[in-house]
């Protein structure tokens, strides 16, 4: 498990998002200024383009570089406001999530056993991983 | 700009993806100990499927709950190594990358205008944006 490399792309990743979510945010602010130029972004705007938000600004400027401008300066607001809480919403995310499909998991198995008094549901199935604690 | 809104999105979209690595994590490792389940969870595991991370182990659950059991574990592991080291890649990815695109476009202006000297290249292009500083 190669964590460097995964923190790496995660972070692009989610500069990626970033920036799909600041060019949402400029179609909606335009929407009420400008709605021709509103109307134009989100055409240029395609989910294949949007993608690979580094690519999508590279091919913004030659065509609107006010437009692109304004996107760095969106995603970079965004970023500032909301990267200090995402450990802590995604870790108590996970496990929250987690939590409940275990749950879940554990009310099938003793659905198809009729007597799971017998042996703990969740120790064979689990095997290959740790232990439940 | 509902950022609010905004961050909860970014946090689904960053457990689906380190759901998706755990995933990747898993093949990995079964594919040294035991390829024939490697080979079984990399043909369950589409690009549609891994696209959303609580669909993809809710359908796995009935199949293989061990392989399910093994990803929430490691999905759990990623999360507490790598989160707390986002909002600094992220922040500064986004800024290093920001002033890579400006550079690039000054750059490409100043090349059209033989003579950039009467005005500021990036000034009228960002007009709707705030004014570099």
């Amino acid at each position: 498990m190669d964590l460097k490399q995964i923190a790496k792309d995660t972070a692009k990743v989610l500069i990626s998002y970033l920036t799909y979510q600041a060019v949402r945010t400029v179609i909606a602010q335009l929407d009420e200024t400008d709605p021709p130029r509103s109307l134009w972004l989100q055409r240029f705007s395609t989910k294949e383009r949007v993608q690979d938000g580094e690519r999508y600004i590279q091919e913004l400027f030659p065509e609107k570089p006010d437009l692109a401008f304004r996107i760095l300066t969106v995603r970079e607001h965004l970023a500032g406001q909301i990267c200090e809480f995402l450990p802590e919403m995604v870790n108590s995310g996970i496990q929250q999530s987690n939590m409940e499909h275990r749950r879940r998991q554990l009310e099938r198995m003793t659905q198809y056993d009729p007597s799971p008094s017998g042996s703990h549901p969740e120790q064979s199935a689990s095997s290959e991983t740790e232990n439940p604690s």
